[in-house]
Formats: C-alpha cells, sequence, structure tokens
C-alpha cells in the first residue's frame, strides 16, 4: 500500500525518498529450559515473526495442530522458558552511528541479554523493543532471548480467566471456538538498525477540520532523540504522489500546515478513501537526511452520537438516557453492517499482510463497512489498518480485555498503560479506526467489571489524553445495545430468529451468530474418517467445536437439525441443512436489524473468521478463507440497496396464509429514484404472482415500508418455497427468501390453517 | 473543629505549633463600571468575604431581596465590571521574606492589579489566588480587583443554559426554588501573608490501607517553592492530642510511616469517625519552622459496589448490568439514607462555619447519613467538609455542572482542568468526601450530555489521576437510579405516592421530591398582606415557587390540596394540609425505599434545605434552618432501627378493608434482638388492637418482613385515621401514619367496599 504510494511519489518527485536505516537480519535458533537460568539442551531453527511453538513442531515433524486433537500436545509448551539465540559480528558504525536492536512485538514477558549484559526486559507484547546496543558490542556478538512461561493468573481453573491479570489476548486460553495454545516468542519483525545518534522515534501528524470541512490544519508531533542540531524536511503529498505542501526548518516552533478545501477520507460507499502521505525526514547539520517517518493520513471528523429516539425514551421516575452509539463520519450517519473480526490465525506471528487483504477484500464483498476487531483477539498489525485505510473500512478496535474482571493490580495497571500507550499511538494514526471499547463484554455477570473498574478508567483516560479524535465506550454492549443471540431457536423460550429480533429494539447489534457447519471437505480434513459419520460427542467433532461448545449442543445443533429436517442420512444432507438454516438466519437478523434503523445503528454479527478450522461455528467464513453459503447470504442483506421482505417463522405448511411485508432497505448518500418490485412464491415448477409494488423515490439513507403480500399456500409435494423481491430493471436489489415447506397438516399449527 | 484538636495537641505537645505566616488584613471598597477601562464613580464599603450585589444594596439601604420580589431590582448587576480597591503601606520584610497576596476564592473572572501592574488573572471561582507582590511594592500601595460581568452563553434565552460554558453553579441564573441573582465578587477570605520565599504550597497525607485494615502507611506529597536547603518535621497526632509518629529530614526521600493498628474512620451510627492531625513543618538552614500545613486524617476505605442482585437481571439478547451505586465503607455496606444539599445561601460569601454546623446538625438529627453536595450549587467550602468529618456525614460531591450540555470548548475544557484540580486536591483530603460525581442528570434529555462529552471524560481522568481512593460517576441517575417524582399525586398517571413507589424498582433513589408549604410565620415575612390569602398567580406566591415552578401548580398544589380536602378557609388550614401531604409522602418513599435494600442501597430526597425564603417547595427545612414538620416525619422514617408499615393509599372510606404490612427496617450493624409490635389503629377516641407480632432476632443490616394486618373501618365522624406500630419496650422504635378517612361512601372506591 504505502509502496504503491510511494511510487507514485517517487516518479513526481525528485526527493530523496529511502529511507537511510540500514537494516542487517538476524537468523535465530531457539529452545526450551526448565528453568529461567538452564542453557538449553537442543537448539534448533526459528522462524521469525513466528512463534516457538511453531518451530518446535517444524524440528520434529510433528502433524499440522489443526488435525483432530492434535493441538493437546503443545500443553507442557506454555510453562517453560523459550530462549531465542542468534549471532552476528559488529558492523563498520561512523562516527555518529548507533547500533540498536529493534523488536516489533515479543510474547509477552521476556529479557534480552547481550553478550551477558542484560540489556532491556518488558512485559507486554504490544509494545516493539527499540533499544540501542552499542555500548556492549564485541568483535562477535551474542543476543538471546528468555521468553517467560506463559502468563496466568494462579489459583484459578485453566481457562480465559489465567488471562486476567495480563495485557495478552484471551482467547488463547481457550474459547468455544478456539483451542487451548497460547503462542510465545518473537511475533513482530526483528533486526539491528544501523542510525545516526539523532532518531526520529514517533512522528504523529494531527489535524483538525472546520466545521464544514474547508479546511485542515495539520500539525506535527515529534519524539526523537538528540534533535538539537537538526532540521527536518516535512513533504504532504497528495494521493496522486505530487507534492503540495513542504516545510523546512530547525526544531522549536510548532509545526503546522493548512490544506485549503481538503480531500476527505470516506468510508465504503460513502465516497473516497482519500490518502494523503505524509514523508517526515530528519536532516543532520550538513543537510543530509538521517532518519525518516511516513504516515498515511486520511483527514474525517468521526463522532458517537445519539440514536435517534433514544433521548425520548424516559418515563418517571427518571433514570438516564442510553449512551450514544452511532457513528458519524463528516457529519453523515452511517449505519453500521459489519462484522467481527476475529484473529485470522493462532498465532499471530504468522499472519502477513496478504492474509489480511485477502479476509479484508471478503469483507467487502461482504458489504460490509465496519469491523469489531474483538477484544479477546489479537490487536491488528499495521498492515490490516493501511488495507483498511486504503479501502474506506471502519474498525473499531478493542483493547486487549474478554469476559473478564481485569483487577486494578499496580502491577496490571502498570503494564496495560505502557501497552496502551503503544497500541493508541501507533493506531491514531489510521483514519479507518474510528472507535476505541475497553474490551468486550465487560459489565455482564460472566465478566464482572464495572464502571469502577480502575482498568477501564484507565483506557478512558489513555484514550482521552492521546487520542480525543475518536470515540471511546468502555466495553460493548452497553446499555441498549445487543449481544446474542447465537443460535437459530432459542434453548428455552423456543422462539425462533424471526420473532426474538422482531421483538427486540436494540440501538446496536454488535454480537449476534448463527450457526453453521463447515463444507465437507474441511471436515474431511480435520475429522478423522472413522470418526466423521454420524457425527457424535468425544470425537473431534467435540474438539473442533461442534458438541459442548457453548449451551446445549452447540455450534452443531444436531438437535434442532432433527427437529426441522428428520435425522440426515449423509454428511453432505447435515451440512447442506445446517448452512440452510445459517443462511436463512442471518438474513433475517441483518435485515431486521436494518429495518430498525435509526433507532438502530449497527448490525455486526458473531463473527466473520476463525484461526483454526471448525467443525460448526457462528463465523461465515472457514479457516484460513473459504466462504461458507452464509457468506453469500450476509452479503445479499448487506447491499446498500435492496428489495427486503420480513418474514414471521421458518416453516409452513399448505394451506396457510404465507405473508411478508415488503421493503426497500437503504443506506445510500443519494435519493434513490421511484421503482416497481414484484412479490413471487416459488414453489417447486409453480410459481404465484402476489403483488406488485409501484415504490415512491426513497430518501437519503432512509428505509422504505411497503405493502404486506399474502397468499394461500397451494398444495405441493415440496419441501420448501422460495419467497421472490424481483426489482424491475433493477436486478441488484432482487432478493429471495428459501423457507421450509410442508404438505402435511400439523396439529400444532392449527391457529393459521384455513383449509 | 482544627481549633479543637490543636488545643489538645498544644497542651500535650511542647512543639512550636504556631504558623509563622504574618497576615495583614485588608479593608475593601468596591464600585462599579460599564466598560473594563473605566474609574467607577462611586465607591462604597465592601464586605469581604462577600458579594458585590450584598454590598451595593447596604450602600443604598435597599429592603432585603428575600421579600415579595425585590430581587428582580439586582439584574443590572450582571452585565456591569466590579472594581474593589484596597491599599496599604508595604509592610517590613525580611531578607528572605515575600509579601503575597491570598485570596480563597473570586467570583468569577477576574484581573488583579498592584500599582497599576497587571499582576494575576484568572477565570474560575474555585481556584485561589496566592501570588507574590514583592516585585511591584511601593511605599504606598494599591490594588484594584476587576471582576467581570457574570459569565453567559451568548446566543441563548435568559435562564441555567446561559451557564452552560462555564465553572460557576447553574442555580443562581434561576430555577424552580431558586430566584435569578448571580453572585460576583470576592467570596472567600483574602489577605495579604508575610512569608519565607520557601513555601508549602500543598501538603497531602495520603495513605493506604492493608485489607484486613491492621495498618496504615501513610505517604506524604509535598508542593512548595525553594524548598531545596529546607528541611521538614513532619508530626502525627491522634485524637487524643497525643504524639504517635513523628519524621525529621531533609527533603529527597519519599516521606511515609505506617499506623499499626490505625483507628478507622467510620460513618454516623457505624462507629467513630476517628480523625487524626498531621502537622507538616517546613524549617529553614538554621532550623527554625518557617511554614505549616495541617490536614485531619480519617483512615477509611470507600468502594463503589455492585447492588444485590443486579448482575443477574438480564435477558437475551444481552445489554449490560446497572452500574454499582453501593457504598461500602471499610467494607461495610452502607445503606444511605440522606438528602440533597443545596446552597444555604443565595450569596456563598456569607456562610458561615457556623451556618454550616447548624445545617449539619439538622441533617444528624434528621438521621441522615449522607449529603448529595448537588451540582447545581457551590463546592462546600472546607468548614463544610470539616463539620461533616468530625460527625461522620458523608458527602457525595457533584461538579459544578447541572441539567445543560456543557461543550468541550478548548475555553471551556480549560478552565474545567484548572477548577476540578483545586477542587480535587482540596477536597480529597476529607475523609467525609466518598463519591465523585461528574454533575446532576447530565445523561437526560433536558441536558443532552453523552458518555462521550469531553468535559466528563475530562473529570474522570482527573479524578483517576488525583484521587483513585473515592469512586467517581459521571452523573447522576445513571442506569437503575431513579430520580423523581416529586409530587404526592404524579399529574398523568394521577398515582400517588405509595403506589408509583411500590412499583418501581431501583438501585438507588437519590432524588424523590414532595413539595409542602412553609409555616404561616414565614409566608408573612415574605408575601405582602394584600397577596397573602388565597394564594394566587403572579403574585409574591409565584415569585417564591408556589405556582408556574415546575409542572402544574407546583410547588403549592392547590389544585390537589383542593380534591383531597376541599377549598382551605384560612391560610393555616392550607398550609398545614400542605405539610400533612409533605409528611406521609415522604414518608412512603423513605421506607419503601428502605424495603427495597439490598437491591436498593439509597434514598436520598430532593431536598434538605434553601437558600432563600420560599412559599412552597420539597425542602424540609425552610431559610435559613427552620424544620418544616416533614423534617420530623423524615428523622422517623430513618431511624436506624425502626417499625415500619407498608400501605397502598392515602384516602381511606369506613367499611373498607384498611391494611398495612409490617416491618422492621434495620440498617445496624450488630444483631437486633426478637421483640413485639402491636398494630394499633386510632380513629377519633377509638382504638382498635389489630395484630401484635413477634419478630424474632434481626440479622445484621437486614429488614425484616413481618404480618399484614387489617381490620373493616368503623363508623366515625373523625377525617382522619392514625395507624400505630407500638414496640413494647423499644419506643423508640415506634412509628406511626396519619391519613384521610371519610365516612361516606364514594362510588368509586367499589372495589374495596364490604358494607
Amino acid at each position: 500500500m504505502i509502496t504503491e504510494n510511494f511510487k507514485k511519489i517517487s516518479q513526481s518527485s525528485n526527493k530523496a525518498l529511502v529511507d537511510p536505516t540500514k537494516k542487517i537480519p538476524l537468523r535465530w535458533n531457539v529452545g526450551f529450559t526448565e528453568t529461567k537460568n538452564q542453557e538449553p539442551k537442543d537448539l534448533f531453527k526459528a522462524t521469525v515473526p513466528g512463534a516457538v511453538q511453531l518451530d518446535y513442531a517444524t524440528a520434529h515433524n510433528w502433524p499440522p495442530f489443526y488435525e483432530a486433537d492434535n493441538f493437546k500436545q503443545y500443553d507442557w509448551m506454555e510453562d517453560v522458558f523459550w530462549i531465542y539465540k542468534t549471532s552476528f559480528k559488529k558492523p563498520v558504525l561512523k562516527a555518529k552511528d548507533r547500533l540498536y536492536f529493534y523488536a516489533e512485538g515479543i510474547d509477552y514477558q521476556f529479557e534480552i541479554w547481550l553478550n551477558n549484559h542484560l540489556i532491556f526486559k518488558q512485559e507486554g507484547m504490544f509494545t516493539p523493543v527499540f533499544t540501542d546496543l552499542t555500548e556492549h558490542l564485541e568483535k562477535d556478538n551474542e543476543i538471546s532471548i528468555i521468553v517467560y512461561p506463559a502468563p496466568k493468573l494462579k489459583g484459578v481453573d485453566v481457562g480465559r480467566k489465567q488471562a486476567s491479570q495480563s495485557v495478552k489476548p484471551a482467547v488463547s486460553y481457550g474459547w468455544d471456538w478456539h483451542p487451548r495454545l497460547i503462542p510465545s516468542g518473537i511475533w513482530g519483525h526483528c533486526h539491528l538498525e544501523v542510525k545516526h545518534y539523532s532518531i526520529l522515534e514517533d512522528v504523529y501528524i494531527d489535524y483538525e477540520l472546520t466545521d464544514n470541512f474547508d479546511s485542515a490544519i495539520l500539525t506535527v508531533e515529534v519524539v526523537g532523540q538528540n534533535l538539537d542540531c537538526c532540521s527536518y524536511t516535512w513533504c504532504m503529498y497528495n494521493e496522486d504522489g505530487f507534492l503540495i505542501s513542504e516545510k523546512e526548518d530547525k526544531f522549536g516552533d510548532s509545526i503546522t500546515t493548512e490544506l485549503k478545501n481538503p480531500q476527505l477520507w470516506w468510508p465504503l460507499d460513502q465516497g473516497n478513501p482519500y490518502l494523503y502521505t505524509s514523508i517526515f525526514m530528519l536532516k543532520d547539520i550538513e543537510g543530509n537526511v538521517i532518519d525518516v517517518k511516513n504516515q498515511q493520513i486520511g483527514l474525517r471528523k468521526v463522532e458517537l452520537v445519539m440514536n435517534s429516539g433514544t433521548w425520548e425514551l424516559e418515563r418517571r421516575p427518571m433514570s438516564r438516557s442510553y449512551p450514544p452509539i452511532t457513528i458519524k463520519i463528516n457529519g453523515r450517519e452511517i449505519f453500521c453492517k459489519g462484522t467481527n473480526w476475529v484473529n485470522p490465525e493462532i498465532f499471530p506471528g504468522v499472519i502477513t499482510s496478504k492474509r489480511y487483504q485477502k479476509l479484508i477484500d471478503r469483507a467487502i464483498e461482504a458489504n460490509f463497512n465496519m469491523l469489531r476487531a474483538w477484544g479477546g483477539s489479537i490487536i491488528g498489525k499495521e498492515s490490516f489498518y493501511e488495507y483498511c485505510n486504503e479501502k474506506g473500512i471502519l474498525v473499531w478496535t478493542e483493547f486487549p480485555l474478554s469476559c473478564n474482571n481485569y483487577v486494578g493490580t499496580p502491577r496490571y495497571l502498570k503494564v496495560l498503560e505502557q501497552e496502551s500507550t503503544s497500541i493508541i499511538k501507533r493506531i491514531r494514526k489510521h483514519p479507518s479506526h474510528v472507535l476505541w471499547s475497553g474490551g468486550n463484554e465487560l459489565f455482564n455477570d460472566w465478566s464482572r467489571m464495572t464502571d469502577q473498574s480502575l482498568a477501564l478508567r484507565l483506557l478512558n483516560k489513555q484514550c482521552y489524553d492521546l487520542d480525543q479524535k475518536n470515540p471511546f465506550i468502555p466495553t460493548a454492549p452497553m446499555a441498549g445495545m445487543a449481544h446474542g443471540n447465537y443460535v437459530f431457536k432459542d434453548n428455552e423460550t423456543k422462539e425462533e430468529v424471526y420473532q426474538w429480533i422482531s421483538n427486540t429494539k436494540a440501538t446496536a447489534y454488535t454480537e449476534f451468530g448463527m450457526p453453521g457447519p463447515a463444507s465437507v471437505d474441511i471436515l474431511k480434513k480435520i475429522i478423522p474418517e472413522n470418526e466423521l459419520f454420524p457425527p457424535r460427542r468425544n470425537t473431534s467433532w467435540e474438539t473442533h467445536h461442534a458438541f459442548g461448545a457453548w449451551l446445549g449442543d452447540t455450534w452443531l445443533q444436531l438437535d434442532l437439525l432433527n427437529e426441522y429436517f428428520g435425522e440426515a442420512k449423509t454428511l453432505e444432507e447435515l451440512v447442506a441443512n445446517g448452512q440452510w438454516l445459517q443462511c436463512e438466519g442471518y438474513k433475517a437478523i441483518y435485515e431486521e436489524a436494518r429495518r430498525q434503523k435509526p433507532y438502530c445503528s449497527m448490525a455486526i454479527n458473531w463473527c466473520f473468521n476463525e484461526p483454526w478450522p471448525t467443525a460448526a461455528n457462528n463465523s461465515i467464513i472457514s479457516y484460513p478463507n473459504i466462504p461458507k453459503p452464509s457468506f453469500y447470504a450476509v452479503a445479499n442483506s448487506c447491499r446498500t440497496v435492496m428489495a427486503s421482505a420480513k418474514i414471521s417463522k421458518f416453516g409452513w405448511v399448505e394451506g396457510e396464509i404465507f405473508e411478508a411485508e415488503l421493503w426497500v432497505l437503504n443506506d445510500f448518500y443519494k435519493e434513490i429514484p421511484d421503482g416497481q418490485i414484484q412479490a413471487i412464491l416459488e414453489i417447486g415448477s409453480t410459481y404465484i404472482e402476489l403483488l406488485t409494488w409501484n415504490y415512491s423515490d426513497i430518501k437519503v439513507n432512509q428505509n422504505l415500508k411497503g405493502p404486506t403480500a399474502r397468499v394461500l399456500l397451494p398444495k405441493s409435494n415440496e419441501n420448501k418455497l422460495t419467497f421472490h423481491l424481483k426489482v424491475v430493471d433493477k436486478e441488484e436489489m432482487n432478493s429471495s427468501y428459501t423457507l421450509k415447506y410442508d404438505q402435511k397438516l400439523e396439529r400444532k399449527k392449527d391457529d393459521n390453517i384455513l383449509a
């Protein structure tokens, strides 16, 4: 991404854009010890970035951890010390040069030794290491990195609670869709750097937009070392690579510039996600460029405003109004259609920018404009945000707290302050990031944090101090918002998704799930042949979350499938039925949440992807990037402008009156011209035209409610019906819903039966 | 208070406890000008502390502002500049001495000039002035203080919204029980100080208690100037005045001491509000004491914990649990019975420590353990908190934001940061202060602030940075809490207080009102004789809030009185009826809120006192400190241990079944032995014994629900009945309820009629 822009800039400019830093790669070996001060018996090759678990498995020719229950073999690796080692010859250093060690991230607590000197130690995987080695250099040098055992709160059961005193994603400790597998080791890029002793540590371009967006004042905040005798050159380029502003000076006065009539950064489908590029160069006394920092800049204003109708909802005695959860970008309220983004890999070290890009491309294909980067997972790397910047995807970033009570002990708060500082200072630069959240589901029974929890007050303060540009919420859900349900039919109330979503009125649906099985191909890869069919507990189906994962028989929901369809005779039939429910269930929620706009402002399902192949899960994409049928169903339900039907249940019987309420859903920022929708019922080869709705012009960002179509269901031998909405001359707005049809009369459905 | 402790300390110690600071009093004159750079035409005597309005009125022999509508004459004073002037001769200064100007508070924006040098300027009344005059001293000196016009947001209607961009109590801009009268001028103590150039600016004794309260580590934070060559002596005294710890050293290392098995500070009725005294002395190189700072220290741990039953209240889809609002002191949950404390005077400059003490003594008489120092009012002076420290009263302190949207403009945030820093640093020293709130009713329709408002995020951060010892809430009410109702019978639903309080389930009732008229004596003082009876709109009844103050005909509620009692023939009859409703209404709420413990944790009425004599108001004390009958009724309902009856309505008719549910309410921290309660109905001279309840031992801090007493109401010619609960041999637990009785059968009450 940045390379692309640089190319343009290089073509249009004669500036020296090359970073003068000389980077020296390192080769690593790794081994383990039982106690800290031992030497490892055995060293083997380490891939950096990576994880010690993967290195060990490779060195010992282990089969893939995602097959069957192979992951359980990794258990012991949590509790040993891992020692990385590398050696290098002292490079040639000019008079004012220094040699630095840089690591993007080391997971989790570690010490760095150079030739038997402890030169750095840290608890925390999100704060990069940048440390000066020069003092202790010899002709031949050895660096050892001692990685401590995985952090675990003592005295609690094995599980996520063990993560509740560390700033490490809790998901690795086991979740209902994630095996217990706790990564360790160097998970970011790592090398030596020869640099001048005057350096730029951080350059942050902040900006202030006028109320009518006709001007942006940009201000540079520079953190560095030994800047006294230096000067700087600061160049701003537009998206075409042309220089639009240049400043050259000594340090001292504030560094600002004004952009008149700036191009704004807009999210997907709202305009162009316009990106400027800033190149900030540090120069020594002779004018040589000695350091460079670049930043992509998207100019946009983010507000979190009250949902329509929430001020008025009060009765005496008065409580408070629901907190705001409508995202406003550049003065425009955006209905957020999106998904919960979880870690794409068990081991974050192996995530590449390509991996991110392909997944984000899928999100765009699904017509999503928002990703909630869920707090149980890793914080996204730079390339995640960079691609979202480029594509106009909004990112809601959660700090790594999830489903635990993170008690504000002095030690925990100290690490959280350090880590949140690093996270905020990095991510605030990305226009795609638009919302901070303290973490996931922290104000609920199973977590038991409160508004008084010091950790959340600290995060609020950190965001206030470092990034007032983006709103902060302490957690999700807040009052008025909804998490759940996660099944097609509630185990207790026996309500189907169609009923409970209609009976709920939330300001934002920021988690709702609908389980579906993986494809037959995937199942065959992860489940041994002798366990494959029929699915049973205590097999690889269970370790891959088909049984006993959450409530009841999730995520496969075998009982429910049997109830709707009878016992499946083949794996293929079972998968098809499960995926059918997932498709229709997700459609029902996404479209009803959209119908509830503007009181409702978000529809974000649980979840998008998965970090290993599950047998069944709420995800719409199987690991690594294989869409389930529900992916395409969701993509359809998230089209900016579309025909939609509100349907009351899944199963229909001949002789009943089928009915569906017609809508045009519209999140577009311009008016939609009038048109015509035909409602058609298909059963087998029978097509019945129910009505034609001539809809009027549709106002900017407003839905339109139409007529209710009704028809007496005819006799047929089919077992499904499809309800079609065909938009004349606008095929791209068409929708259809495939439901269960039954020719037999069932006594329990007496109420609606006419014949 | 501090004097009392000092006396004891002086008697037991031979330390030099006298503050070496030489204070020089000043005499002031004041006048006004239309523009800033004019000299006032006329100067008259100013009382300091005080207010320019009072000085002007005194100089011009105006009648009291609280009579009739005299306050309206003060309007023009809002918009002029007020100039204070004083002169003094240069005092003799030793080599290292400096002359400082000190002012406890100047309201609101001002400049201080010495001999035509601008030496200080500030916006904000809560940050004291302490500024060095020495450089510009001449033989004869003149100080001028220019006080700017009252701050007003432009472009909005006259009223509280004008206060929404200043850190000045909004109540002065007019409220439904407060005239529009905006104080200006020097409202705190003010004098010159001759001091050494090495000074203590602030000394804060912080402490950490162990979990089992067997040790306290005290730490001193010193802010001062020119401390390099100085040493300190720090003495800690117990409540009896005996020295228990002494440290002497140079500055450098951290200053701490440990108290083993410390005495804890307990709120009223929970134990002794034990106070230690710290005396911190600054010494010059020869060992002379050159500055002294004292602090009372009450050692206690405050937590805001979840209300019982609030974690479990959830259904799918999940939102969040209600935020915590149960105060826990030293590990013990405290049910807060209290009241909303408003400014005792229109002009805060005239509030003396005596005035505070007499009002707080009343609060104690009312069995209150908590005062909510309401955010529309002034922040309490030192003597307010000192007396609460001594008496064990818990104070909930609100920042001065109320019922407005305080938009986070850079200018407002800057002043708010300065003022909140001063407020927090002062008030955190007082053990009585146990809860910070961002302000009053800010998350409601009529205010329209949200969790995103920068002002509230700033205050949360400020409290996190400066005072983690005390919890912070952004505003009241939060979710789960209740504000209102404020009338005996709801205007719309026609529900009486008995019904709506029973049908409500709140975590805390932190505002509920019940209007009542002032006594006949007071009414005769404030309402001209020709307007006195019957009360009418557009008279002094209205300017004193009897009509048109809030909804409907509040606060006199003439329509309702007529409905219950028919038209009153005399002022005395009217007042008696209004006060009767206020008594029974308040009893109903306080006692039902207590019955809802532990889900409910607070019963705090609106309001305690009033800053000028109202004709009718929710207050239970008339200005300045005259209890209404409701005061005694509330005091009864707030006894730590008492018999209580749950009654369903106010008006009863012969032939109906009267019924009442019997309870023992108990907030005591020890078990209550068993006993016997007799339920007796009194109508005229008829006494009917309904039942005797033998109640068992009552558990610590738990209520006990007893039987429901029932009786067929006999014929009588009386118009009231009284239901008595007599506790055998424990008269102090007795309760009684006086209700309306009617001999006529009314058709609308058919339901309950038997005969």
